[in-house]
Formats: C-alpha cells, structure tokens, sequence
C-alpha cells in the first residue's frame, strides 16, 4: 500500500459527518474519479451508500455488518471490505479508525 | 480563497493531536512545500510551532494569544492568522474550525 495519493486534487475543507464522529477530506484524480480520505472516533454508526464503495483501513479496528446480513465482520489495518451501492453498513468502530473510502 | 489544491499529493493517514481534538491532512507540494488541511474540535489548546506558519480559518471561530502577548484575538471564516517560528501560541476552539495551515 503507498503511503500517499500523487497527482491529485484535495478539497480545503472537510466533511463532518455524525457530529464529528466521523471527519474526511475529498480527493479528486484525474480520471475523474474520488476518494475520501478521514477518520472515525470510536462509536456505532450506521453509514449509507450512494455509489458502491471499497473501505480501506489504515489504522485502528471496527465491526461491520452489511444490509440484509446477520454477521459482524472484524477489520483492522491492511484490511479493506466493499459495500454494495445504494445501501448501508452498520459500522462500530472500536478503536479509532483510519480510512481511504474508494468510489467504485 | 480556491477551495482546492490542485496538482499535490496528499498523505493518506491522518495526523491525530490532543486525543482527537485535532484531525489533519498532509498535503505536499511539488515545490516541496507542505501544508495541512484539518479540524479542532472546540477545546482549548496549545500548539507549539517548528517552522513558521499561517493560519487560514475556512469555518468555525477561534481566539488566539501567540507567546508573550496579553490580548486574545478572535478569528472566523475568511481570516487568518501568522504564528512565529519556534514559539506556540493558546488557541480556544469557540466554534469547530476549519483550517489550512502553510508551513513558511
């Protein structure tokens, strides 16, 4: 895993979502294609998708249950998991997370 | 104020100070320069400084007071601010602020 995103366009301000819970930044490529790049502090929140989306942990550790399923799914750094589009995951975050969140 | 930078790379992981308070981004420069875009969560803080910087306030409001100075100086959107090289300054988060910071 590279450490950093070359070429890229940041936007200067951040998204809050979740009171805070949960802080990004966007990163645009030239394909036209983005990212968010953030954290989420240790809570239970449960996310919704637009477009299908592949989460990638840098660093910490949350639980996760997709729609539609019963089982809780462990991740932590170097792991990743996708999310069907127009859905939504039930997410604990157990300890802080670190994330890139993909757009597929 | 453009609301992105364009043609930079940009670091993955987040940077995390004071338990969370404080959540930023890297973002390098192909002149070699180096700037973070982050939040402060309301709080009252003191931030020690290495290179000069430039406080650029995107939301949120703060009160300020560099090393050595009596008065506090309050800053909202639009506003910013210069701290010296090596020093620190008190920085009372009123309102969740947005920021860019220029390493000078």
């Amino acid at each position: 895993m590279t450490t950093q995103f070359d070429q890229v366009s940041v936007v200067k301000q951040a998204n809050i979502y979740f009171d805070g819970k949960c802080v990004s930044h966007t990163v645009l490529f030239a394909d036209g294609s983005k990212k968010t790049i953030g954290v989420i502090f240790p809570s239970s929140l449960v996310f919704n998708t637009g477009a299908p989306e592949l989460m990638e942990v840098n660093a910490g550790k949350c639980r996760i249950r997709l729609q539609g399923e019963e089982n809780w799914n462990e991740y932590s750094a170097g792991q990743q998991f996708n999310v069907p589009g127009n859905s939504k995951f039930d997410i604990e975050t157990v300890e802080m997370l670190d994330y890139v969140c993909h757009f597929l």
